[in-house]
């Protein structure tokens, strides 16, 4: 399925704003990076805003107060609006952990598809990629989203990616899946 | 002229960044303004990211020192970037007033069009659209540009629209010229 879903071309019918929200370490930036290059190479135009990007680019100076990260978050929904609107595939990968946030940026941007990239916190702990919750549990950073700060599920994502139990090429297969499910994606079988 | 011009058919054959820089009151926003609207009429994807929409979405928080300002006209050309490179044109109405930062934006973004819109302090002081000049000489503002924060003006601009002896008409029309002159508009004359 993998296979044939990799030989498929798609196109982009109109732009969009794919969101992947999660816990640190969840496996977002790892799924995000993998759906922006198989759009890259469609010759889809595409740009990942992941947490470096955002934090360079856009949100220099703001920290994790409640305020702050909706302040982000609300800075990246305005930017991917702009881009959506002309026809970009726009991908963020953001912990973005209040719900409402989220929310009010699928009111401004209308086509805007939620993916829920879900493992539990002992997991996304046990993997730590950046030794943030190592630093947190140690006191080093406050407010860390799973440790000190709560993350507030989607309540209805589009897409649930479970990354304890699916591998990234599986979870890429949903999203595309369902972004051709959603109208987003058109794809043409080719022969292999 | 201006009749002939306003009956061609423009196409954007590529991204790129107009950028309106000039004295608080000069006139920016209105050429900008009138430029965004005349290029959607033509169909052609456009954004306006003027000094309100900046401050609301992008850049709240940040004052008016010299950090914050070049902070600002950063992310603004950041947006830019991702929008010209995505076959949009971005059109910028800010006073932006250090020639670092915006030569900065020119190197990044590539495809840069520098529109100085030029009138001399006194006539804005003159005209004082918001009334922040007034505000400033009370002390109310403090480092506002023209009274007592430095513009510095482009050495080498792309188009100079002299607000002090040209209509915004008139302005527009260079600014179209420039563009088609510089390959990002091509016209069809047609039949009026």
């Amino acid at each position: 399925m993998t296979d044939s879903k990799h030989a498929a071309k798609y196109k982009l019918t109109r732009g969009v704003t794919i969101w992947f929200t999660g816990l640190p370490s969840s496996g977002k930036s790892t799924i995000a990076r993998n759906l922006e290059r198989l759009l890259r190479q469609q010759e889809i135009k595409v740009e990942l805003l992941d947490g470096d990007v955002i934090r360079t680019n856009l949100s220099r100076g703001l920290g994790f107060s409640k305020e702050d990260r909706d302040a982000n978050i609300k800075r990246i929904g305005f930017v991917c609006h702009l881009l959506a609107r002309n026809g970009v595939a726009a991908i963020v990968s953001a912990v973005s952990p209040y719900r409402e946030a989220r929310d009010s940026n699928r009111r401004l941007i209308g086509s805007f598809v939620e993916i829920y990239v879900r493992a539990s916190v002992e997991k996304c702990q046990e993997r730590d990629v950046k030794g943030l919750y190592q630093k947190a549990k140690d006191g080093l950073i406050k407010g860390f989203t799973g440790v000190d700060d709560p993350y507030e599920e989607p309540l209805d994502p589009d897409v649930v990616c479970d990354t304890e139990r699916e591998s990234p090429e599986e979870s890429l297969v949903k999203v595309l899946n369902r972004l051709e499910t959603l109208g987003y994606l058109s794809s043409e079988e080719t022969a292999k």
